[in-house]
């Protein structure tokens, strides 16, 4: 058996190796236009950033392997042909035609099986000065290399145009690196993985470690001299300063093999491909960056450009080509996280906004504020955004945000997602509990709780987003703070709030309003003791209680002495009375 | 509605402060025997270990809130008793008898609805010797405060007896302390939620740290001069000298009042509760330490001691008692964690030795060795035992131990469980990825893939107490390890086994055995590398070979120059050629 594949970066030598192991007999080559092959191209920003300095870290082979292609040769007998580049397919005749980029050499090779891994192309519009020397992408291991160089030059300042994955993940590297940085974001949030509230939590941190956002800004042309980059103009004509700019607005995928060769593609131009990840053409498959798969949750098929996708399907792939389609990739479920400093941010299945833009009008949401585990084992802060379906109780998806172990809360929750789990089969989890992992209940299965109590009508809460709208109309709710005078002295609201200590509650009535109708808002640092003293209140005959939910942990807004109490903020010990 | 509620550590505070969030209009009732309310005793072994100091720092009030029982009836209106015991129930008249420990003083309060949290105790056999001043358990504020002053003592020598969660993590705490530790184990294995070789990876780490291990070692009486303790004896007549001695061989659930009030008991003599967690009589509910619950695996009840289910369940009464069985408290997996200094051991679901003892005799197992990230980003170890039904392919359970992020594998293979998924649903798992987290295929899924190779027959294993017995027997297999010659001069396995690294096993044909049909065992640090080499010789035409399961790694008996190399051993950058 011949196989051949298209494509070098993950899904492509995933494929090749597992075809190697299942098949010892076969012919295995694989072309890849650039030089490196079987790079851990997630791994870019973290060599930027001086995690490490060796690019070689960033090619995966077994340890104590030479890392370049001869491994492929050498240890897998797997045919690699790096700068090289696929022409045209000749479907009819089962014949590739590749092009060797350094000699210019055109040549045939048959197939049986032929496999696209064609990755997926940094979107790139006809911006004018885009060409200007200082103007990068971060896609390949050489755009790694070139901004690694800028990082080393404190003098730099860089403008990174888009706040999605490599943005913010750029942002920390060079940052870190000492350089000055503007982040220019055409929407209204960075990250639209998350929900607006969630994302500006996020940029909240990143702006106290010293990142310029230029938020809701269109980039207009870049500016240059002499063919280098001195400056960005944006819409509004703010002219930003800078001798680099990133720019990452995206990816597409790379289709125009397939295209050419009358491939089908789905709606969003990427290559379709069936549940065993076989194109239109049953002797080709396809996988990675430029197919599109199932969104698991909506049952949509869309692009899903993540390497750990790649990999899997590149593994699916091989056993089907080998095999005889045995193995089938469902889908994904949607999930996605980044780093950013000492700030975690992650989120699967559906947000807020993207259950509105499929068509679910009857959506149920919490947030919640909680340590990942107990103080006394050093707990650090997260806030959690829940979605289910309001009539069934289906789980939809989950965000996480904060300083404390969010790729677990996630994982798990993207576990309840892949288990079609409802809210009800999610409230008594038999999580690992000990006390440096975990608080006795996890905050996850908290959060799962408020939203279980909001479901039932036993817990009336209200988002900071509401809230802010309502006093920005000019309501006037009664607000409560319910925390220690140390703590309202250090950091506080500021939108008109009353402090009455939870412990004080019972003993002051007198201060809160007479007309037991009044709508009142109580909340605390985390809204635990907020939602106490909700409880307290609706004793002593309030109707009209709820509780501000994720309390100021949560509350995306400028705050009274934000700044200068600003990373205290984000750890779990606040000053007491 | 009066409720009274009997416990006051874990589920018992649980379900009263739930109970008066649901219904501020109840009279709630907690009777408590000890001083302490509302402990997170599972944080005990920090507090002797001096994570930190505080002991009031484990009674879980929201911050800024006294720490005392005041807070309970100050802040949530709920009648705390401390230091009154529970005497008796009458059911018929729904009175229940409590008896002020300080005072003396009897009285009998009525109730509505009755909640039994009355929790576990230690178990006590009537050991010689075991009044001395000097032996101890772990089991109340005051038995945590008593170790941590021997904690203080540099010149203390511990036996700690019993080898379960408790042991385990006293081991640590003590031995940071700085004193000379022994453990006491009558079975062969620590852990008992792990297999025997997974236990005994952590055991040989524990040893590397300077724990001593009397193993299949049944203490035969404690031994004493003046009322203290001076030394234990063994059975087999080994005395050790000590100061001190921790007793932690288990507990057993409380259950005599239930008991003596006529309530069924299950075969573990634990509280019987339906899914409401109502006992057998309507209007006594019970949660904790003192019920049995359902093993969602193997259906079977059984007593739960944990934690995190005790909090659970306490928040399921509460709903139940004052919404009318409105919440089902399904069961547990069978989840369990700890850390043993920077190593991790958890497990959830069945081992494989659980699987055997019922009755389970078609279990497939793969262990599996692999960094938790990409070694670029600071990758720690972890071994993984996973098992699956052979005949249906669902997921039975999964063993971690080792330096990596254990905490999040087995959160997500405890929500397999829940969600009673099967291999082929966890083989294209959408985790949550990026380099700072996961390797692109996190090694859960890699552990996963394994499996399915094996159940497909596409990878032929053995494990590393199948090829010890051979090898004990006399069999002389051909054994060949596949790494670098530097990594196997800093260790090696010591088994009469052959070098020849992996990139050159394609040159060096003439040093591998004539006879094609020859048992050749393969492997390296994890056997990534080991596994390559497997298939590169199935192509060689040889047709016997297997992958030694998990490599080095995962090996639990001695290893050449373990001693010398020992905790390089677990860090992920070997030497190489």
């Amino acid at each position: 058996m011949k196989y051949v594949i298209v494509g070098g970066s993950a899904a492509g030598p995933k494929t090749a190796s597992k075809i190697r192991r299942l098949d010892q007999h076969s012919q295995v080559t694989i072309i890849q236009k650039g030089k490196y092959l079987s790079m851990a191209s997630c791994g870019y920003p973290y060599f930027v950033g001086g995690t490490f300095d060796d690019p070689n870290a960033l090619i995966s082979t077994p340890t104590g392997v030479p890392r370049d292609s001869s491994y492929f040769s050498k240890v897998k007998d797997i045919d690699a042909r790096v700068e090289t580049e696929a022409i045209a397919i000749d479907r009819e005749n089962k014949k590739q035609t590749i092009k060797n980029l350094t000699t210019g050499e055109e040549e045939t090779i048959s197939y049986d099986k032929l496999v696209l891994t064609t990755g997926a192309s940094p979107i790139r519009p006809p911006i004018e000065g885009i060409d200007l020397q200082g103007v990068q992408h971060l896609h390949s291991m050489e755009d790694a290399i070139a901004l690694k160089k800028v990082a080393k030059d404190p003098s730099a300042k860089v403008v990174i145009v888009g706040g999605g994955l490599i943005g913010i993940e750029t942002c920390e590297a060079l940052q870190l690196a000492g350089l000055d940085i503007t982040l220019v974001e055409m929407q209204n949030q960075i990250l639209p993985f998350l929900d607006w509230e969630m994302a500006k939590l996020v940029q909240n941190y990143m702006e106290l470690k010293g990142i310029n956002f230029k938020m809701g800004a269109a980039l207009k042309r870049f500016i240059g001299e002499g063919g280098k980059l001195n400056s960005v103009e944006l819409n509004n004509g703010e002219i930003i300063p800078c001798t680099h700019a990133l720019f990452s607005i995206g990816v597409r995928p790379n289709v125009a093999l397939a295209a050419k060769a009358g491939l089908k593609l789905g709606d969003f131009r990427g290559i379709q491909v069936n549940r065993f990840m076989q194109t239109s053409d049953p002797d080709i498959y396809a996988a990675g960056d430029c197919v599109e798969i199932t969104n698991l949750i909506t049952k949509n098929k869309q692009p899903w450009p993540m390497g750990d996708a790649a990999n899997l399907q590149g593994r699916v792939v091989a056993q089907n080509v080998v095999l005889g389609n045995i193995e089938e990739y469902e889908g994904m479920v949607g999930t996605g996280i980044c780093k950013v400093f000492d700030f975690n941010a992650g989120s699967t299945g559906l947000s807020e906004k993207m259950a509105r833009e499929e068509g679910y009008n009857n959506v149920l949401t919490s947030i919640h504020a909680a340590p990942d585990k107990p103080g006394f084992m050093g707990a650090l802060p997260m806030v959690i955004k829940l979605l289910a379906d309001k009539s069934t109780g289906r789980f939809l998806g989950l965000q996480a945000v904060g300083l404390g172990d969010v790729s677990k809360r996630v994982a798990i929750a993207a576990m309840a997602l892949h288990g079609r789990m409802s809210i009800a089969d999610m409230v008594n989890l038999d999580l690992p509990y000990a006390p440096p992992f975990s608080s006795a209940i996890d905050n996850l299965i908290t959060a799962v709780h408020v939203l279980e109590n909001k479901w039932r009508g036993l817990m009336t809460g209200i988002s900071a987003i509401e809230l802010k709208e309502r006093l920005d109309k000019g309501e006037k709710p009664f607000i409560l703070d319910v925390r220690g005078r140390g703590e309202f002295e250090a950091m506080r609201l500021g939108i008109g709030e009353t402090l009455i200590p939870l412990g004080q509650i019972r003993q002051r009535e007198e201060e809160l309003p007479k007309d037991k109708t009044t709508e009142i808002i109580t909340y605390c640092k985390i809204s635990l003791r907020g939602y106490e003293a909700a409880c307290c209140l609706k004793a002593k005959g309030y109707s009209n209680v709820k509780v501000l939910e994720g309390g100021i942990l949560a509350w995306p807004f400028k705050r009274e002495k934000r700044f200068t109490h600003s990373l205290y903020w984000w750890i779990m010990k606040p000053p007491v009375d």
